[in-house]
């Protein structure tokens, strides 16, 4: 990592997680930031290195954890911005100091992206750690939902609501999808279950293993749910059946709607056309080729693609992300990218 | 193989596939039959063991391919049985011969699943090779549509189909389930692609790719509906949404469907129950606890479970098989085995 | 698992590990041994099925684990023989108990692989726990260190000694190779690493992985350099380099040892086919053929193969097991096999 | 892929491979050159991305496949540098027109790496195709084998080579390792083998599959002894054992050589830290610590390690790299930006 004095600086807290070494890797190598600091509670002290030697290229010998505190990071004059890849509910401790001292949050947890305290506690089970900073956040996916000048707290959208988001939302919006019998089924990736010591997630129990979880009410559904409701006008309920595939990174999900009276695939590509085609992180794909997601493993893109089936009369839908780029770490250096002014694409493959 | 002269004596036409090398590895330590003759058009005198290195501890240097020949192997007194791995089409050409022999034929092969013959040019886009054996056909998975004695052409059900048949067939018969709106999302091992020489199918290709194909119209959607429709007494379309996986085997198929009125988790288990709790190859798993394809890879079980969603009013029911052995070869034998009057597990795990 | 009272009844104590569930899937399905017990010390009233769920096809609902306990299982007049699939230093303490009371114990573990108290020490990091027995030990891989009759401890061997002697044995005896400059190289699966809650066996961390480990003093190597030296009638050293491959199972070795002056590959395979022609478990290649782990994935089979290269006058062998069957459970069983006078190859495949 | 007047433009010739894939991934993204064109003889007219959906955020829909011709590249006056990432034998057909107009030429290929026709002979079965460029070309990896200005023909090391010099040529020249009884065992990522609609590199027979393959004269054998033999000043035999583990990327490389009287582990440290030290893109690692392919994966790092076993009185070094980047792509452009007098960095993670 160059130290410069021009750039801007940023820092990370809590990087021991997949998303938090991905972080690391795009932010050490963005040509218009510097990240200054990362840290731990556990680590501080520790060279980053050591807890990420993929990333032995990027990352100086004597880049050390700093330790983690709201207080002190928050007085700390020297970065402007902070990623926050903290589990939620401890998210929002640091949320509260940083904001209060008028930094910019861009925050990878679950604490800022509903809109309802209810809803947080019927899938979080517990009250929302800092209601009063709701307002202020915002949920963002680029390419639909984008941040506006002067935010200062950003909820990035989570890894399954981005791969269902960003094919539906502007569907939803053109009035070209019904809200009832909506059924999500998507295959993640084992790193999106997160870096931990559990045998659930040892090679031997997840090599050769698909399989669902958590269903019927997998915790990002409640930001589904509240989305798509808002692009479309009214609260609806969605079927969302999560699985695990033996894979590392990606996320393959596809979507059964049934279409609206006088919708066609024609018109569906339109909307898409109109929305996306100049975008570019997201890629339309003829209708009849599927999303996959080897072919979007190690980019923040999104692969999109729709078929539409007149004996049912549904559209099925299919998008492919990397969970760790554009479903997390990516998405949120592209936020910061817009944030700051600079091309979105900067820093990011 | 031991050869045995009280054995039956069984054989195979077409092994050159993923089922063809799992019947052989089935057959050939079967207790109760000799797999006689393994006849290939184009390995014709060659060793079986050279194809099949893996089996190299069951097949003796000397047991070789016979030449593919429906004529001959009619004519051959020794063989009472004969499976049939080959291509739809091919296979018909085969039962022909063999049954006005009288020989017995279970064909792993979609030539005799269909009931209907514009059913099968619409799915298969030909005519079909042998109509006037339609009727003989019985269409099988033991636990739900098992054979009957004097079944002379056995139609084995395919992979998809069998993962998705046992847990709903018994559900539509008790009416529980609706018929609309149901969406069926499978994904397969790679093996279900069949073993070729084709780029798409490459280790590179495949590995970190989780994507559908096929939709909406996949081939074995044909003999989905139509085995539905009879169970439901009404016909009736699905959504059926194959998948690959990045694993050699096993089919993970999550199933949402609308509950009728009045149906409830704990009557559908009850039918479940009544159906398979004494079933070797069925195991229930409770609500909640999802069906994983690692658990039955190389077993001829299929598991199966359910969650109820009080907010959408759906069910949404698991089940895993190996789709080599329950969706196709190990199947193929349990029905044998049936046929012969030996216990429906014999040689099979 | 059926229960007969004629045959004969065998126990396992320690069953939680990847070898564990091998010897429960490959005793319950046996045909001529009754899986009577399975012990452990946490798990002791739990049903077996509930820790295997991958053997629900084979195992009854109330077969349940009982207390391990050396004194009790001793006194089990029940049981003729124990399986030990225990940790080193663990298992000599129940082989204490059993033996003293005239139980047949077949021990996985390497408490009583090595003939020398010293090497134990040099290699465990312990005093041996019970030196009383170790003349009673016998060391056995089948082929070519059988079992002999009224045995009553046995010390299967380890995975990777199995797949380095299986080839190397017979060929030391005939003095075909040096003892000087051999270099093996073995990768091992994932599974060899046990079934363990820890960061390092994670699908994450072993995806997409090959390195090696514990070079240059690997366990193993006691047990190697003890018994290749016995078979070339002097002590030597050799090299050996243990890793791991990102695949479930399988033992690759790639064995580099000078010929002597006068050998050929033509005695070499002389020698091979001398004493493996026969044997069921040894498949010996042509040369130029190389093992393959997934030929020998699920049976209890060793391939092997060499060339000579006559540049640097080396040998170069291969060979490949399942680390699970033959380099464990497999063999385990059938060395039972052949104590209580069945066919080897009874129950496996 | 920005169009801009003042970066130097290079071409591709063969990009239909895994790593002519990689080169277009770096270069259209390298924010010094201009990736001006990619010609192939069969894709001509085509859209790039066509073959490359992977890289659809990178490539232009009107980035089209320039046709394969020799002698138009030659006359291209638009073009100051070609990549060839063709066959060998191919390539030099190239690098002859290319070179007479003046060209820089950076082969990927095995044409220009032997010093010797007779070993070019030898070991590719085909008598040279340019011996007349042959004193032209300049073997190179960056950091032992560094280009030199003015250099027109650049024959990029293989990918085994690379995985072996880099540790072993700077101890050779430093006289601290024997050049007898040198055993070189590496295993490599599917990927290696090519792009190939070719049973063999099917998904399902690779999987699960560790096994060796060419020995014990791969081709790379050429290039590793000549090489090492100028490195230690005489010319010596060493075994290479080359292997496919199922993954898609990487090369471990394993190497057991006696080290020569005198020579210590921290001699052979402090030859590596003199060498390597500042260089970005080699990493030493403790003694005891082992290289990792998943480390270096999608990174063009060499992580090198060794330790010394007093028993055996050898050094055993651990490698590791990503094949298709330090292996081959990445090392392609590193050399081009060392060239153009860039960073040697540019470009590359």
């Amino acid at each position: 990592m160059e130290s410069s004095e021009k750039k801007i600086k940023v820092g990370i807290t809590g990087a021991s997680g997949h998303s938090g070494v991905e972080l690391v890797k795009i932010l050490s190598a963005h040509p218009m930031v510097e990240l200054a600091k990362v840290t731990s509670r556990s680590l501080a002290g520790q060279a980053v290195v050591d807890s990420m030697p993929g990333l032995a290229h990027l990352l100086g010998a004597d880049f050390k954890f700093s330790a983690s505190d709201p207080k002190a990071q928050a007085e700390d004059a020297d970065i402007d911005a902070w990623f926050l890849a903290l589990p939620h509910g401890v998210a929002a401790e640091y949320a509260k100091e940083l904001i209060a001292a008028g930094k910019t949050v861009i925050d990878l947890s679950a604490d800022f992206r509903l809109g309802s305290l209810e809803r947080y506690k019927e899938f979080y089970k517990a009250d929302h750690p800092a209601p009063e900073l709701l307002r202020m956040g915002r949920y963002v996916i680029p390419e639909i939902l984008p941040p506006q000048r002067g935010d200062k707290l950003i909820a990035c959208a989570g890894c399954y609501p981005t791969s269902i988001q960003i094919p539906l939302t502007p569907l939803y919006r053109a009035g070209l999808l019904s809200t009832e019998h909506v059924v999500i089924d998507s295959y993640s990736g084992v790193s999106g279950g997160g870096k931990k010591a559990d045998l659930f997630y040892a090679y031997c129990e997840r090599n050769e293993s698909a399989r669902g979880y958590g269903m019927p009410k997998h915790r990002h559904l409640s930001e589904i749910e509240e989305q798509l409701g808002i692009a479309a006008g009214r609260e609806f309920f969605v079927q969302f059946n999560p699985h695990l595939a033996p894979m590392t990174r990606g996320i393959s999900t596809t979507i059964t709607v049934p279409a609206v009276a006088g919708a066609s695939i024609e018109k569906l590509y339109d909307v898409w056309n109109k929305e996306y085609a100049l975008r570019r992180f997201v890629r339309i794909l003829p209708s009849g080729v599927f999303a996959d997601t080897l072919l979007v493993n190690g980019t923040n893109r999104c692969d999109i693609s729709a078929v539409h089936d007149s004996r049912t009369g549904n559209f099925v839908i299919t998008s492919a992300i990397d969970n760790l780029v554009k479903g997390a770490s990516g998405q949120a250096v592209q936020i910061m990218n817009i944030l700051l002014g600079f091309d979105e694409a900067c820093g990011l493959l």
